[in-house]
């Protein structure tokens, strides 16, 4: 059964202010709370329309037509969760460290998360103005990987003026990414879908790459930053394979 | 001024049924209408908030208001036109060929066209039960793409017997693709983004490739299927670079 405050807490939570005071987010669908279960995120509320066998004693059962009420999924998925959100962690800029300068569609910020849990990338810094890590749409994107990778939001300027690594940024007129060193420890930034990297963040690197096109001249004259993104992070692994 | 039946067209076109009965579909944005009015697509309405300097004979100006009755987006940006579906051009299958196993999310769909695109991939065929690449939530992620890639609906299986060319598919327990001697010509399989390639079409396959992953044992299990098509054909690619 659910309580009128808690339909209100969870409705709230849709919006980024809202998860700011109140210090929680949402997560849905089995697989992706079976991920947040298994890391040190802390519970605070389990809806399910079906047991979970190993939080028996912190989950609520409730119907279909009670899930659908809460559920910000047109399809809602047999479970919603209410989770604190941690406190951000210093950040330990060893490796490769991936920066986002204003990435803006949850999607795309969910599957960069995935693709650093995949490549073993510990560290995503996240300019201010970068989408909410905590939008509901970027957690059900990142299928648990964001409970893998230490997001950071800060004043990015100011964090690679004094970063002590090469800067990486993709740029039309970059090195070919396919023929240049890449080393082991380095910021990779990614820029804002519509506008790429800013003027400002643009000055602070030192190593211009790019991805070499293989279409016609008239073909597409961008990539989506994900997908950048994935070719990116697989050409600087790949050497260690 | 919009007229009743216009309205009722374009509202049918979201629906794959209405599409194919009708045998038009629908794009809007300034820039993606701009690449299709430059292809050989022929174009049937288009609406605009805003003159679109070369097609003053073709458009029809109307209000924002307007605009926003018979917009698909949540935020309508400027213009919306309606193009003739083209006939399905035969498949030329030389060089490399990306063949999609059920693709069910436009948004995906929509990304690997763009990429096809940028890596210079002309053919792209899909089973039947791949979302409608006229669904206008996928002609909007291609960002115009969509009229440089050749793409085909067809009964994939039977494709893939009748096909003489090395066939890749990614596969957890595949060769690394990091080390695998990669040709210019052969097909690529990407299959669907819950159960990933089905038992039938796998074995159809030639070479198992896997994308290696450098997290922790806990990682991510997959990729999104997006993003691996980017690894797959930048792997492909690289070495024409």
């Amino acid at each position: 059964m659910l309580s009128k405050s808690q339909i209100k807490l969870i409705t709230r939570l849709k919006q980024k202010k809202f998860r700011i005071a109140d210090g929680f987010f949402v997560a849905e669908g089995i697989k992706v709370i079976n991920e947040l279960l298994d890391s040190s995120l802390q519970l605070h509320l389990l809806f399910t329309t079906e047991s979970f066998k190993s939080h028996t004693e912190n989950e609520t059962l409730i119907t279909e037509a009670e899930l659908k009420k809460i559920s910000f999924l047109t399809t809602p998925n047999k479970a919603l969760a209410v989770f604190k959100i941690p406190i951000q962690k210093n950040i330990d800029p060893q490796g490769l460290v991936v920066a986002l300068d204003s990435i803006r569609d949850p999607g795309n910020l969910g599957t960069i998360i995935r693709l650093c849990d995949w490549f073993g990338i510990k560290e995503l810094v996240c300019s201010k103005e970068t989408v909410d890590c905590y939008n509901p749409k970027v957690v059900q994107a990142t299928m648990g990987s964001i409970t893998r990778v230490n997001i950071s939001y800060l004043d990015l300027n100011t964090f690679l003026v004094e970063a002590e690594m090469p800067i990486f940024g993709a740029f039309m007129d970059g090195a070919s990414v396919y023929r240049s060193e890449l080393p082991n420890a380095g910021i990779i930034i990614m820029g804002n879908e519509a506008n790429g990297i800013s003027d400002a963040i643009e000055k602070q690197v030192t190593q211009r790459v790019a991805i070499p096109r293989f279409g016609e001249i008239q073909a597409t004259e961008s990539l989506n930053v994900a997908t950048a993104t994935a070719i990116l992070l697989s050409e600087f692994r790949r050497s260690l394979s």
